[in-house]
């Protein structure tokens, strides 16, 4: 215990010379350094593939994107899968909250700098205290984790699957659900379960509670504890945006999309929720095919994986609160009224900047991405920018070109799945911040955390 | 005089009722009506059409965007090219302008509701003295319409036309150029002219006149009068914003268009100059078909017409200064300071508000555009975003969709290229805000106009 708390402070004094968006900034990419360099290695592959590849899978597991070059069961062997899960369950849950909580169970308190991280990745209310925030964090994904995989495990069985294949296909897909990694052993992903009510009721459930978000689950644990906790105006409207939301998305698959008005009673309706479900918590699962999918239901799928959930969950996307904080603006502007409301509350003029910062950094990627893409590869533009939002977002969905970029392609989207889990702004802070003192005034009091 | 006076009087009692927006609002929708009632009677048509295609025609006229669902020349008589070359005349110099500059000659001064509106269409720095502007204004486009007459006439009489066409084209596509129109006569636009020095250099000259901005002209104005007359902040930013852009605009068509890169010498240069500078300048001539270009050069456009030129010009688009001001808030922020500045000038809030409302509902009309257009047409993703960026930008090229467009399709532009015109923040204020003692807070002293 000594040792490791004299490592831990050696560590310490070497990440206090960076601010805390460069410190997750390294953090990640160690993680995808480390995976990359792991999955490279030949003991870990049933075949060989480019080291491109494998660096991508690397970055689209730590990212808990999804897209794959290469198909994971064909390429990896049972350690490297493992490896896979590994990485997507520690970006999944987040490299800090991690980190942190493993500094917690040894020093029993956090530092400052832990605290001043773990806001700038959770964008928390100040309302919320960080302890009982960790241990949420904790409790929760292991319980819903083991719950998946046990669901998943009678699902399979059900099913006909084998014993040993059931039990590694159920943790597997349980831990890539929840963490919205969207990560998949088989080849075509879950289309062979269209229609399997039950597998869909086990990843809507465990993707909506992962990309929910720890502050909303947190809110909800306090509540449940001490009624008279209420809920943080951030926890409503991320509940209120996300119905919302989900639902239109819902309609407009059920009674647009062809491929899936083609279908029978209840299968209709997994399909059209399954779907706008994948898209919006970006876990980025499918049982269809997006690339049969027609332009506008594209265009809708590409919104909701722009919007995203909820901030401080395992979701990508810009997020439901940032999108509120715009809207708000948009309205109060166009009303002509000098204060920023939503719901009748005035919303802090910082959150509002950070709010229209990340807009604005958000949608210039994209357009970015495309652009480099349209020059780099020949495939149609809907294929582009359903490709580009879906790394951006770190949803994963695909019209199925991702095996087909080129090496300047792959590059990009790994950049861009990257960025995506990082937060627009983080990664922009964490490259061009001047110092720490000034970039931890960034984080301050506000009511919707964005 | 008496009379006039009198009318005037009832008049302005009669918008003293509504806000400086909605008199914008309703003053470019009635040129709109008017235009459309006359184009609709047969005296003014050589072939009937569908009143759609009226509505649509003096919509784009009054917008001045360019787009045509039906030839101009092969439509309308010489009456009918008569009235669409007032309504993009009166769209271009401004419904304001226009007025109050009728208003001035008759009661020798500005109302102070006048000087609000005018404000608020031009969004001019108060250093500017509205007097000045209005008569810079009217000069100014006599002088390089006179000009560009002039310099079309012998243009086309060296190109061998009769007197009498030479003469209307050319005071017809002088106008249309210099009020970034776009509207032409001939059916195929400037193809024929694509290795015409001379013509392009007239359209480029008037284009980028008239869509540099009259803020910018009476500033160079004053400063030629009177040397220590410093040019603001607001024309330095639009100039080099202009060049770059431009700039970089050029080499891409030039590098990388093959149909540009297959042309000889200096039709090489003037195709790539001219397709850049049409849709940077919003004035929506082309010399080549946008149809038969690559995606990432269409990209490249659909940029460029997303930001267009400067504010208070006769340009569409999102305009080079909000472009800068939202520039300097992403710079300002990932830099992690508090204040937000240009070129080591704070910009003052309430400008940036401004111009990140602008970006987020200009942003949003795009997307929705585009959504709409998905659904309605049956065109590729492609042409609908080009189409959409070019109406609501009032650009005018299109890759040649619109005449196919559908019912849905057609009322769809013509909303964009009408929301286009007033400015996004000032239909949406002319629509929902709540009273004109607040909306005319709105606006302030500051740097930049947005
Ligand atoms: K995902
Ligand atoms: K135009």
């Amino acid at each position: 215990m000594g040792f490791l708390k004299k490592l831990n402070s050696k560590y310490l004094k070497l990440k206090l010379k960076h601010s805390p968006q460069q410190n997750l900034f390294y953090g990640f990419l160690t993680y995808i350094v480390v995976g990359f360099i792991l999955l490279s290695l030949p003991i870990f592959q049933k075949t060989s593939a480019p080291f491109l590849d494998h660096l991508f899978t690397a970055t689209s597991a730590v990212s808990t994107t999804g897209l794959v070059t290469i198909s994971i069961f064909d390429s990896y062997n049972f350690g490297g899968q493992f490896i896979i899960m590994l990485l997507f369950q520690l970006g999944g849950i987040g490299y800090l909250t991690f980190t942190t909580f493993m500094l917690l169970s040894t020093t029993k308190r956090i530092t400052r700098w832990h605290k001043a991280i773990l806001n700038s990745e959770f964008t928390l209310p100040i309302s919320i205290k960080i302890k009982d925030f960790l241990k949420s964090v904790v409790i929760f994904t292991t319980i819903m984790e083991v719950i998946g995989a046990i669901l998943f495990f009678i699902a399979f069985k059900m099913d006909g699957m084998d014993n040993y294949p059931a039990i590694w296909n159920a943790i597997f897909h349980s831990v890539s659900a929840f963490c919205t990694a969207g990560f998949s052993l088989f080849n075509s992903g879950f289309i062979d379960y269209l229609d399997n009510g039950f597998i869909n009721f086990i990843i809507s459930f465990l993707a909506i509670g992962g990309s929910l978000g720890f502050i909303v689950v947190t809110d909800f644990v306090l509540w449940f504890k001490n009624k008279t906790h209420k809920l943080s105006f951030t926890t409503k409207i991320i509940l209120i945006g996300l119905s919302i939301l989900l639902s239109i998305a819902f309609l407009f698959f059920y009674f647009y999309e062809p491929s899936i008005t083609n279908l029978d009673g209840s299968t209709r309706t997994y399909a059209a929720f399954f779907q706008a479900m994948s898209a919006m918590t970006t876990v980025g699962f499918n049982t269809l095919d997006f690339g049969s999918f027609t332009t506008p239901i594209l265009i809708a799928t590409v919104f909701l994986m722009y919007v995203g959930a909820s901030p401080s969950g395992t979701a990508g996307g810009l997020k439901i609160t940032t999108l509120t904080a715009v809207f708000s603006i948009i309205k109060s502007r166009l009303r002509g009224s000098q204060q920023i409301t939503f719901f009748g509350r005035v919303i802090p003029l910082e959150r509002l900047y950070i709010a229209t910062s990340s807009f604005i950094f958000y949608t210039s990627l994209i357009f970015l991405g495309i652009f480099v893409l349209t020059f780099s590869e020949d495939f149609n533009l809907e294929k582009i920018i359903f490709e580009v939002a879906s790394a951006l977002g770190t949803v994963g969905i695909s019209m199925g070109i991702t095996g087909d970029l080129s090496a300047v392609g792959k590059i990009t989207i790994i950049l861009l799945m990257f960025i995506g889990r990082l937060g627009v702004l983080t990664f922009g802070l964490a490259i061009w911040s001047r110092s720490i003192s000034e970039s931890e005034h960034m984080v301050i009091e506000g009511d919707i955390a964005v």
